[in-house]
């Protein structure tokens, strides 16, 4: 199942085309995409039965993030040793660092970026949807928790990121639009394996990230777990699991996103997010 | 005005004690005290003009953290000279470390908080609320989208916060209970001057920290200005403004919280928070 924000409504992605939840399920679900996670697996069990009638064609452009309003939008730092490598950085041991991210920074799978100051990078992360309420849950439980998987790029200022004594992660990387999501939900019945996904980034057609979620450090159940082990993820939350090798601060010379540039952000079995940058 | 979330219902705290706003404005302002932070403008408005009823009493347990679904609990690290100092840290130019905390760390003021494993310390900081959308804020207009201010401690569990090759700021201060909100909210025209209030803890009576906000780097409105040059600020959200010198780990030798400690945090004209600690 694919799970999309339509214009701010709920939608599935079918192979005929968009269906609107709301209509479909005769009133019995929000169309509100915010409001879909806290009742997840009844909306699965719904779908998974519903006669579900024919899709009408979309206008991409119209995508929104498909978790409009996380309460806790997680980002994972350094879970991919050769990223680790290329910002000079000693890998993790144990939980990688996790930070959050302004929620003002989400946006939908296709859009235009003003470019702040600074020196602007691109980071493919694979991100997972939380369908419910997850506290202390074992990695072997953290399926249960899973609503869907997405594309997500955690586009970052490095100048502010890399000023002052400690790193400004959640600032540098929240300036909005840097969290494009999308282009939908994926739910895991269509993702056999979230551990041997090819994910991509490219510059103007040019691949700059080319990696498999084969190579995170900390795979999925063990974010979840060790996230969870602290503090409770919600329904609708976000966790982007970490950028692979390739980013332009990690070339010689560095190269960052300049305006009238766009970038394409891929992960196989999910879908492509394109952002096109300007001037500010 | 004070502004105190009562078992769940937003009242105000009088002379004579709580008033219930929902009943006293006849329905006007819905009872969840989540949801008059987008209203706030228009509650004040209201409050001005109000012929309030004769306020009751009330158990002080009942009281919750008066904003209790901010979007984004930011908080500050390093915003006081003497407490960078302590910990061995440069103090910051320009805009400290910004980062935020888990909302499930989030509680009401007096509280029972079950130790996690590691080292809890403890951290005294004026919060402030945030009382309308706060996107590029200058300086000048900052006073203009504050709410009001209340106090917080930033437990802090440092044994995690330190591990890794980057500090785990959001991830270490996010166990369960660690963001102790209150008493209530109180509002600018009660605080005459927010960068000249003392703030203080004591630990089972003895003080450890004691110091005014005078001594914050970047006082209140810079950090708007600071944060909202970046990302937007909601009302409802937060903004714990940082610690002054005296915490655990800048003790010799240093000194954590242990099963049967009792915390109190005090800010000048805002009230106390009372924190009781317990084996996990």
């Amino acid at each position: 199942m694919k799970v999309a924000n339509l214009a701010g409504r709920l939608h599935l992605i079918t192979g005929t085309g968009a269906v609107d939840v709301a209509d479909a399920s005769a009133g019995r679900f929000d169309p509100d995409p915010a409001r879909i996670y806290g009742r997840w697996r009844e909306f699965v069990a719904w779908e998974r039965e519903a006669a579900l009638p024919r899709g009408r064609a979309f206008d991409p452009a119209e995508l929104g993030p498909p978790t409009p309003e996380p309460s806790q939008l997680v980002a994972i730092g350094l879970n991919y040793r050769e990223h680790a490598s290329e910002t000079g950085v000693p890998a993790p041991e144990g939980l990688p660092p996790v930070f959050l991210k302004f929620r003002s920074s989400l946006s939908g799978p296709y859009t235009t970026v003003h470019l702040p100051e600074g020196d602007v990078d691109w980071e493919v992360e694979l991100a997972v949807v939380i369908g419910a309420p997850a506290d202390r849950i074992g990695e072997s439980d953290a399926a249960g928790v899973i609503a869907g998987y997405t594309v997500a790029q955690d586009l970052s200022e490095r100048i502010l990121q890399m000023a002052g004594p400690a790193p400004q992660f959640g600032l540098a990387k929240s300036h909005p639009g840097f969290t494009p999501l999308g282009p939908w939900l994926v739910t895991p019945d269509e993702i056999p394996d979230p551990a041997n996904l090819r994910l991509s980034t490219l510059v103007n057609g040019e691949p700059v990230q080319d990696c498999s979620t084969r190579d995170l450090l900390v795979p999925v159940p063990a974010l979840i777990a060790g996230i969870s082990r602290v503090a409770t993820l919600y329904p609708g939350d976000v966790i982007l699991t970490g950028t692979p090798s390739g980013v332009g601060m990690g070339r010689t010379p560095s190269r960052y996103l300049s305006p009238g540039d766009t970038l394409i952000t891929r992960i196989e079995r999910i879908g492509s997010l394109r952002q096109h940058f300007v001037a500010a």
